[in-house]
């Protein structure tokens, strides 16, 4: 995961971004895995349950946040919060390293799409009907949820700014027309696109099957590998690109 | 995980706790292998970094503690936390089901010793030295681990009370004498934490291998399988074993 909080322009390369992408992969496998060990657990999710303005993973999202913006979180740009809205600065020491990407990445913030299909199209697939009244867990597993996701999407940032390096004159004349269409077609790769999907889907089969030191050969896997390709085909890789031509749009601002 | 917040005694057998043990080993080692994404990064750790009363990992435990203590997390007896100073009450419904265990488990915590071995012996083994900034992540991927283990070890009071009621005669004599060496006899089966030693060093090495499309027989493990057979082996089982002890002498009172 290790973010790009230490990263300088010299050593920001493609290599080094896929690198990054790649383990984040394994992030998000091993925390869907960890939320699949609860079932919904509803109560969770609704704004009567009990005495918090708003629901218990409202609460815990918004204290989350706060707590982590004191701690200095929200200083790397590719951490973006889901409760924006009256963040506790950063007590920390700021970082000396010059920055890396176009202070345009600052503005672009999709959460709030990342909410809406995490909580409205994924979770219903990879978590058991249910209430075991285990809600604080489910909601801090939840917001590890959310927030590897969120990281990985955001990382487009790093992605564009390294394609934009490496070959400005490909990307200028789409950015000087401001054109998305073109510039989503620059970005989109299908045979790479489908090579990640196979691999995270190996990814959900390796890391949620049960090891055993006899093979019971159960083969069950605790998150059906393909809901993980259908996230990244659905929703990560068109969001990643979707922050990548934000950025690019405003990056010869 | 499904902590045993809706457990009742009647549910509670050695199967269903076995089985929640081993879903922890799991949890135990995505945790490590995540904390070790991360460098040591020291500076979440000097008191003198920012302007906290403390460390910023101190500050980090302190406030995601307070926050988890409203939404209900400690009212699961297994989740004891590591700062129980002024803990603010939870606000979520109190649980209508009948406790499962004796009250005595609440007076038990031995999170002292968790932390204790957890940065001064088994941090050092297994993330490498350096700093890469990220000092956020880093501490509440201390904490992620902390709270993995303290778990799984005070998941010891369950171990007890299953392992009580189905054999009280077993029990009482060493109970009554307060024989602590009697029950650790009791309690100690060598050829099955033998067996747990090798199944963790198996999901050490299954779920830290780097997933390629093309195997490219690296081999290499995120974290080395055999620091967590001995992280089981020199902590975990005894200390679990001694929340077991410390429990079955009060069992009676």
């Amino acid at each position: 995961m290790a973010a790009a909080a230490n990263s300088n322009s010299d050593n920001l390369t493609l290599d080094k971004v896929r690198e990054a992408l790649i383990r984040q992969e394994d992030t998000i496998v091993f925390r869907l895995i960890q939320r699949a060990n609860f079932p919904v657990n509803s109560p969770t999710y609704d704004e009567k349950f009990a005495s918090f303005s708003g629901s218990l993973l409202q609460f815990v999202v918004k204290e989350t946040e706060a707590l982590q913006s004191k701690v200095g979180r929200y200083e790397n740009p590719e951490e973006q919060p889901f409760s924006p809205e009256n963040l506790p600065p950063s007590l920390v020491p700021p970082q000396a390293n010059p920055p890396v990407l176009h202070p345009a990445a600052a503005s672009i913030n999709i959460n709030e799409k990342i909410w809406d299909f995490y909580f409205n199209q994924l979770l219903p697939l990879f978590a058991v009907p249910g209430d075991d009244g285990n809600y604080a867990s489910t909601a801090s597993s939840d917001l590890d949820c959310l927030q590897a996701i969120s990281r990985r999407i955001h990382y487009g940032y790093y992605v564009a700014e390294v394609k934009f390096k490496d070959a400005p004159q490909d990307y200028e004349p789409a950015i000087r027309a401001q054109d998305r269409e073109g510039l989503m077609k620059l970005l989109t790769f299908e045979a790479v696109e489908e090579m990640v999907k196979k691999r995270v889907e190996k990814k959900a089969a390796v890391f949620g099957q049960d090891v055993c030191l006899v093979d019971n050969g159960n083969g069950k896997c605790k998150v059906d590998p393909s809901v993980v390709s259908r996230l990244y085909g659905e929703w990560i890789m068109p969001l990643t690109k979707l922050v990548q031509v934000e950025y690019l749009l405003r990056r010869l601002d």
